[in-house]
């Protein structure tokens, strides 16, 4: 034990409380600059592995053909999410973190220093892998989508209550497995309804193309009455 | 913008410095307090989903007919793990942490603070679902297990190295699931020599009970020389 742990908390508390103020503000700006170039900003948020990357690599290819579309992509580690997406014909941009467990408005603020956003009508953003961290972190987005997989079970509602309430859209990835993991889609609707009431849920497959068509004209149906 | 963002990270690192130095010694403290009961304590991390607790559940039951096992279980929020993990008949305690990414060794000290840890042969202690956060806090536990589970995917020690590169044993759980989620062990076992050379890896399934008997021999075998 230290001297004066009991002075700790509240420093702590300080601290974390001007580093979201200050990302509050980034964000703001972000946000004036998204809407001033008319570019439609989706960020995406879910466990590590919950397949985020194969659901935005889909997205990306889909609205590709009608849209002109980018993303960025946080990880720790590794440029591989970005040279996977490029496949896509995407410009897209990896944010390395290090250690720091989400993406924050800064690091935004700096990907996209020398970008023409004006030349974009969709931007996404995947962050870190993590259902915790990221929910306290505005990145100026329009919407943000939580994906949880179906292998990941049916309470994680319930658990990580802060990512599923900061969120505008469930999206419940790998279909195609929910029979062998045995999701059961009707509990997991409840738990959603249980901690952010009114939440909409899609649900998709990135491997059958399930429930994919919905999701992107979804996208092109909402940005342009958000953007007018 | 505020006034003089140069002079945040600093302070940040700082106080992040302080907390982990503070962590260091509680854990420390907690390390002795376990060798001299002779209770050996195992710690787990993962994903959210990855199924740690389905596989304590199981290590639990197993344990329970010829050892004296307890577990502490975190999560931000919800008793559910501390019920569902009681079942087993160990004694099972729930730390719930609010907004926090993961345990830190001041919790476990208070959760235990009350208990006789001489009468136990085995403690788990169950992190929050995280790939980030739970690296960097020692629990005083004399080994860390990190849990993937084959639906995601085999690039994770590429984009998590801290959290392996901060385990004892690599655990790869519902293997039930490898086949239909097409994982690729090989790939995987390369990415984990290649971020923590070294990491043995056990493959397991809390559905099948695949490889548990292995895992339960190894905790009892491994035990006894720690504790000498």
């Amino acid at each position: 034990m230290s001297a004066a742990p009991f002075l700790k908390p509240p420093r702590i508390v300080e601290v974390r409380r001007n580093i979201l103020k200050h990302n509050d503000e980034v964000a703001r700006a972000l946000r004036e600059r998204f809407l001033e170039a008319r570019v439609y900003v989706v960020s995406l948020v879910s466990s590590p592995g919950a397949g985020k990357t194969a659901f935005l690599e889909r997205t990306l290819a889909e609205l590709n053909r009608t849209h002109r579309v980018a993303a960025l992509v946080g990880d720790l580690a590794t440029e591989n999410d970005a040279v996977r997406l490029r496949r896509s014909g995407a410009r897209v941009e990896q944010i390395t973190t290090g250690t720091v467990c989400h993406l924050d408005a800064t690091m935004i603020e700096r990907a996209l220093a020398d970008w023409d956003l004006a030349a974009l009508d969709f931007l996404f953003i995947e962050n870190v892998g993590n259902l915790v961290c990221p929910s306290s972190f505005d990145l100026g987005e329009n919407r943000r989508v939580v994906a949880l997989s179906v292998t990941e079970g049916e309470d994680k509602p319930l658990k990580y209550p802060t990512i599923f309430q900061g969120a505008d859209l469930a999206v419940v990835t790998k279909l195609d497995l929910a029979v062998a993991a045995e999701f059961d889609f009707a509990a997991f609707e409840g738990n959603v309804q249980a901690v952010a009431p009114g939440l909409p849920i899609l649900r998709v497959s990135a491997k059958t193309n399930a429930g994919m068509a919905d999701w992107v004209q979804g996208l092109i149906d909402v940005r342009v009455p958000d953007r007018l």
